[in-house]
């Protein structure tokens, strides 16, 4: 008979499998000054006590700070470099097309959610947008399903059905906080229903792009998220909080998004359309940052002194850094394949458009706020535990969320 | 008969004599998101216009990023290398003694507003604490007084009296918005009565140390100022608006201030005492800040390496910068022989404190906010009015308002 197996290696990195149920919790664009002021003014009474008791870091996330390369850093436990999702979007040299990265077919790493599954834990991933979906659950034998679509969950593609009819709730709409309610909402029916091993949730940062840490509507999201996580811990989960990017506010002086319209800047410079700049964090739902946010990557025409271009860019005002692929993809562990010439990040109050024709701003109800760049790079990452044995002086990063969670938290 | 002066020369820049009435002003820790988003959402219909008509920059301030070096910055167009005042406090190696860097005796160099009076030109200056009058009135010929001591104005030391009839308000608390208010309404009442040809107002961030940018008790602020500037501006005023520094929420995600306490831990290191840590921060009104900052000098014992207790304090989580005494001086422009042998910068979320036992944080009722790092270091420099010939990219720093005011704006 076999020994069983008690821990998994993934990505070059070990695991142990986990003696307790383990909630490990995305929460978009949540920037560690709303839980600050939120526990600050008696909003998040769990969340106090759980720092008190348990372990309470600040992290890194990847730069770009964005949803895809985040969720997937975290889900593999390493950077872009090794698991290739490194924007929401990208221009695909080999199809001279400029497409989605939702497709599992960018995805170069196995996730740690598969392995575990393959191990023999139940797993099961809850995510807003269904977006994320595919490349969260790639490979992986479980439950995984987004609020977007939970009315249309089967057992085949999703691993369960009837998710309406479990949470109780009705579909939220895509532009709410509603969407990230039912994650939770969700997250707490599986554990008293299926009670999987490991369950991983991940929200969306609606709330985030039009509230600002210690207003009305941003404590309202994080009193809801308290109680829901307050309920897991109950039931006795090791939870694991931390956060795809954080989020700042983007404008200008006079209340207008302070952008950078950089194809429109290189146009001037090198002639139409002569470079091409790709905004990573372009997705489908755009309502809510009109594809504003404060990384970009640039397609230089062949004959373009790289150097040049970066030392020239570098003097705009509002740049923090603009980097050579190379330099790009070593600082930020991106993969070099996928970034461009130039990888081009913006201070902490600018965003990077395209060209103006292109951005529709006109759905943008709230003084703009966004993310992207290295200033939205500090995340939370919280354990419900002390974590003896862990160094607290090194560097932590976001996607180190599962081995807190499993080799230090059990 | 001798021509009349056009311009003066003052620490090396020339000025032109202004031919409007001209007011600068300094509010006290306005991060320019406050005014983003106050214009964002509708309170400041002034400033709105303003920038529409006039000309709205985003400059850098002096690190520390603090009161005093930054109002003098200001008032005489240099940074504190030339002025000398690098701090609210310093350790006096003179006579070995902490103390208050208030006395004109730390300035270095003549005020632009004292040669502008030299000059002929009637000058006022209203300033909210009583702590700036005295260096910002030094050798100034005009009238120059505090709000908080408004009813102690006299015409030998003050240029004034009957203040508090004059602008038809009591002497507010130290403690409030009503004494930055002051300054505004003692400015209109001086420009319809004494019409001085060069206003300087300065005020206190009271509101900023306890309210977020967005917020309705940061929005009521700047509604009263916007009023206020709307009538100079009605009076036909150029008006330059600055900030002597930038704020920032300075709470860990438990909410409680994130400090490091830096002269516990060169005790724990090298013994007790045997390095001293200034906090330039420190002044006689700590109750909205604990004289927590985010800027820390320090003075080590003879037998220190400098080198190695850089790189040693640069690894400590919150560490922004760590300068040697030289490094601090050529980086941020301070007079080397008042700023100790290191000088630390904590990060955007961090401040710097002494020894536990030596911070009182009872007084705190709201989480904590406050400046003195590089990331308050972005503020406003804003004129209501076009300034043809100025080169915009340039690098610009608040003590260049009264360049843009004199230079460009009449």
């Amino acid at each position: 008979m076999p020994v069983a197996t008690t821990r998994i290696t993934v990505n070059a990195k070990t695991y142990q499998l986990p003696t307790q149920a383990t909630v490990i919790v995305c929460v978009d664009g949540c920037e560690p000054d709303y839980l600050a002021q939120a526990v600050a003014t008696g909003h998040m009474p769990w969340l106090k006590g759980a720092l008190a008791r348990g372990t309470g870091l600040v992290a890194d996330c990847v730069v770009p700070s964005f949803t895809n390369p985040n969720n997937l850093s975290i889900v593999t436990g390493v950077p872009p470099s090794v698991h290739g999702i490194c924007g929401n979007y990208l221009y695909d040299t080999a199809t001279n097309t400029e497409v989605m990265m939702n497709d599992p077919k960018w995805l170069r790493a196995p996730t740690i959610l598969a392995a575990l599954a393959d191990a023999g834990k139940s797993v099961a991933v809850v995510t807003a947008k269904d977006k994320l979906r595919a490349l969260l659950g790639h490979h992986m034998k479980g439950i995984c399903f987004s609020s977007e679509k939970a009315d249309q969950a089967t057992v085949e593609t999703n691993g369960i059905t009837d998710v309406v009819q479990l949470v109780g709730k009705p579909v939220p709409s895509v532009y709410s906080a509603d969407l990230s309610e039912f994650v939770f909402a969700a997250g707490v029916r599986l554990m008293q229903v299926h009670k999987p091993d490991v369950m991983y949730l991940s929200t969306t940062d609606y709330i985030q792009h039009k509230h600002a840490p210690g207003t009305a509507g941003a404590n309202a999201f994080y009193t809801m998220m308290d109680g829901y996580l307050g309920q897991l811990d109950a039931m006795g989960c090791v939870i694991a909080l931390t956060a795809d990017h954080g989020m700042n506010p983007k404008v200008a002086m006079d209340g207008t998004p302070d952008v950078v319209y950089l194809q429109d800047w290189f146009d001037a410079w090198l002639g139409a359309a002569a470079a091409r700049v790709i905004l990573p964090i372009t997705d489908p739902y755009v309502v809510h940052h009109g594809a504003l946010g404060s990384f970009a990557t640039v397609y230089l025409p062949q004959a373009c002194d790289v150097a040049a271009a970066c030392a020239k860019l570098q003097a705009v005002k509002g740049m923090e850094v603009v980097l050579t692929r190379e330099q790009a993809a070593e600082r930020f562990e991106l993969p070099a394949d996928r970034i461009g010439d130039l990888v081009v990040v913006s201070e902490r109050f600018t965003v990077i458009g395209t060209s103006k024709s292109r951005h529709d701003l006109s759905a943008l109800e709230v003084p703009l706020r966004s993310h992207g760049g290295i200033s939205e790079q500090r995340v939370p990452l919280i354990v419900n535990r002390s974590l003896p044995g862990l160094d607290t002086a090194r560097r932590f990063r976001n996607f180190d969320a599962f081995e807190l969670a499993l080799n230090y938290a059990q």
